[in-house]
């Protein structure tokens, strides 16, 4: 017996999930997100509500899964000429589109999502922080390799950024995004 | 006309916000969250269910509100001698607490509830962090005051705890603690 089949680009899962994605987005950016139900959706993307159901378990992690394809990065960071300049080019992107309205609602669904079951490639939370790795990663390895640097970017760099939008505290000013940066750097050299 | 009083302690609309979260923690104690219902907490904690859509608009607030209830401090930060001390012993307990299933759960209410409307005193998110804010602001006052202290010790040591627990990364070393200290203070002496 061959293994069950994933779902293949172009197929009829694919299509689905296309399909319920767009509605979704769709109906996301018409009415507020307590009013949105599974069928409804359903409706909009020609399937049944079982569908939705049998495949993403409830609207929370369908919101997530639409939310992880909106933050996932499109493009390898810009270059700039210095991975510090990078760096910094990287994370005032991240944080100008994370501050905005749908980039804190993305934050949100994924947070919201349950993260009781850490699947293959890890909990729908940890994907997302994975995209920030993978671009700090990119950036990092244009340069010198200087041991434990990603952890320090993640602790110094990110986490504020986000911290800061999930308890709405006041956004971290964009000028503020180097000295972030600089301290990063400074804490993997001294360790 | 005298203005419309405020729960008193003691009177009938805090003894019905102490039975609701009451019931609440122990639903929340007894099985999943995604089980429970406003009409099963309004039986248990005999009220009618309108009276917890009345106060609390959905069950997403009503967790956010006993979340808070939790994760309000009910003790100033140990005093261990110093400055230094008391913000690695206070960060340390901070994460063991945060990290906890019901430290992680309670983080996660607060996030979910509706953060579009800030009140007198703020958005649960905003309260929360202000929960923070105050413990550490507490430690400073016992010290020689450094400007912007505080928001370094918040970029620097709270938003790193709270990311990893958040986005499901490998929660930080207590060890670290000390160092991620360091940092801020170094960073706001810097400035």
């Amino acid at each position: 017996m061959s293994p069950a089949p994933g779902p293949r680009p172009g197929g009829r899962s694919a299509r689905i999930q296309q399909a319920v994605h767009a509605s979704t987005r769709k109906l996301l950016d018409e009415r507020d997100r307590a009013d949105i139900t599974v069928p409804m959706i359903a409706a909009d993307a020609g399937v049944t509500p079982s569908t939705i159901y049998r495949r993403w378990g409830d609207i929370t992690e369908l919101f997530a899964d639409v939310a992880l394809e909106r933050l996932h990065p499109d493009a390898p960071p810009r270059e700039t000429g210095s991975v510090r300049g990078d760096l910094v080019a990287w994370a005032q992107d991240y944080l100008e589109e994370m501050s905005s309205p749908v980039g804190r609602a993305a934050l949100r669904d994924v947070v919201m999502s349950a993260d009781t079951v850490r699947s293959e490639d890890g909990t729908n939370q940890f994907r997302c922080a994975t995209f920030c790795r993978t671009q700090i990663e990119t950036i990092l390895r244009r340069g010198e390799p200087v041991q434990g640097v990603v952890e320090h970017v993640i602790d110094h760099v990110v986490a504020p950024i986000i911290y800061r939008i999930l308890f709405d505290l006041d956004p971290l000013e964009a000028d503020r995004v180097g000295e972030l940066v600089d301290h990063a750097l400074d804490a993997a050299v001294r360790v």
